[in-house]
């Protein structure tokens, strides 16, 4: 345990997440005002001795955009008052879905992204990122990344909250994912299929339907953002006749009224982790953050 | 000329700009799309061919925290296309006023934002840049930095639109520019004189002001943000029974409802080169961005 050589600090609107890290790890909180000019500028000055010290920088990366320069001027900040080095915790790793040109002149802008903050942070810690074409974060980042898994304490939270649930994966992609979760929930799962009668007639069908009508719905994906797919399965529930579903994300990140229309469609209520601060996190995933503190299990 | 080699990008906002220099020095004029998903990050996509071109991105960086990354991610992708480089116009610069440490523990943004924008762009090009602590912008730059300035063109704005002008500097610092603005007006100027009566009374004086009763005050700042010495300095005439000023600044920043507020106080007109696109847009400055274009005079 090397606590008294660790400083934490939260970039704005991650204060929750760091007061609960700091509590369970033990570490320092270090406090900095960061805050804007009238003309959108960022101020920022570091009240907390930093020297010596490695810097945990803490920044879920969703609406990216407004958050890099801040976190990039806590790192540089940081680092000119004698930090040792400036490390990355991202709960939500932003910018993982354009992993390549699907259109000729489209910017790639993962890699860049991960260029830039490979620039600054010394390392990266996330939760369960986007992969998709890419094997390993560290394709694109230079820095050393490592990414923690969220499926345990989801399962977790089902045996713990849930009676007689069933897992559903809305498509076969999902199913790798779903049924692990499923089976360390010790619950049973489905994945939807899709029916092609003809060329635009496709219908979903949901196997074993019979079997699981008394059974209690649980829906689970990595990323809600606009909630469109977790909204149209929540619809194939109800046209089958099922409970209410509860659906479960990891990643928060809710584009404009997400949260309130899958509500509305039908879902009973809506769970995540607290990987992005958001009214409906339930999962405190928090510890799995051990490695950056350098604490043996 | 070798107009056939550039291209002309705009980032979101500086189409006029990009407009109106494209038809004075011949340039043509790249596509492309920048867009937000829902998610809040940005997606790029360059239409135009620019293989071996050089590419002039043309983003003027008030309100900076929100355009760094789309013009990062422009800059990266055309050099991911084959352009021999890409070359910024930044007609306002941010990030000048945090030139040191006023405070322990403070970030010197200007630094770490010059950094940034010194890693992608080949040189930079901005018009009248705060300019206080650092004599040049080369000292936090470490790329080519070019440095237009507007004087001569607000000079002569005066004398085509202004009869019987009097230029106003709000205080001595202002003097050297308000006398440079003034003698290519051929008109006269005062400067402001702050007299102290003990430690909390501080009265603003107007020298020689029966001499200009009847002339029309021009006040004139780099930097228009919040307006506050505008607005008081606009209070200090009308006190003084002066005639109703005109306000012009080089760069409408106008924080908040800034620009209203000194109309409210009774300025008569605000005027403003168009480095940053605003109503108040009344002299055009693209002129001076002759040398990013090869362009002999």
């Amino acid at each position: 345990m090397k606590e008294h050589e660790t400083i934490l600090f939260a970039l704005p609107g991650n204060e929750p997440t760091v007061d609960t890290i700091a509590k369970r790890y033990n570490v320092s909180k270090g406090e900095a005002t960061i805050r804007n000019f009238p003309d959108g500028e960022t101020y920022i000055r570091i009240h907390s001795d930093v020297k010596g010290k490695k810097v945990v920088m803490v920044c879920s990366l969703d609406r990216p955009d407004t958050k890099l320069l801040p976190l990039y001027f806590l790192s540089k900040t940081a680092m000119e008052l004698g930090a040792k080095c400036t490390c990355l915790i991202a709960p939500y790793l932003a910018y993982m879905r354009q992993d390549k040109q699907f259109h000729s002149g489209e910017g790639i802008t993962s890699k860049y992204f991960a260029s830039f903050i490979s620039n600054f942070a010394e390392t990266i810690t996330t939760v369960d990122p986007h992969l998709h074409r890419y094997n390993t974060l560290s394709e694109i980042y230079s820095v050393p990344a490592t990414v923690v898994q969220a499926a345990n304490h989801i399962s977790e939270w089902i045996k713990n909250n849930i009676q007689n649930p069933v897992l559903i994966g809305p498509d076969s992609e999902s199913e790798q994912w779903v049924s692990e979760v499923a089976n360390n929930a010790h619950a049973p799962f489905i994945i939807l299929e899709k029916v092609r009668h003809g060329d635009r007639n496709v219908k979903v069908s949901i196997p074993q339907i019979d079997r699981y009508k008394n059974h209690k719905p649980v829906l689970v994906d990595d990323i809600i953002s606009t909630a469109r797919t977790m909204i149209e399965t929540v619809g194939h529930l109800k046209n089958a006749g099922m409970n209410p579903p509860i659906c479960i994300g990891i990643h928060a990140v809710f584009a404009g009224n997400a949260y309130q229309d899958l509500l509305n469609a039908g879902a009973e209520m809506v769970v995540t982790t607290n990987t992005i601060s958001h009214e409906s996190n339930g999962i405190d995933i928090s510890g799995l953050f051990k490695s950056v503190f350098n604490e043996e299990k």
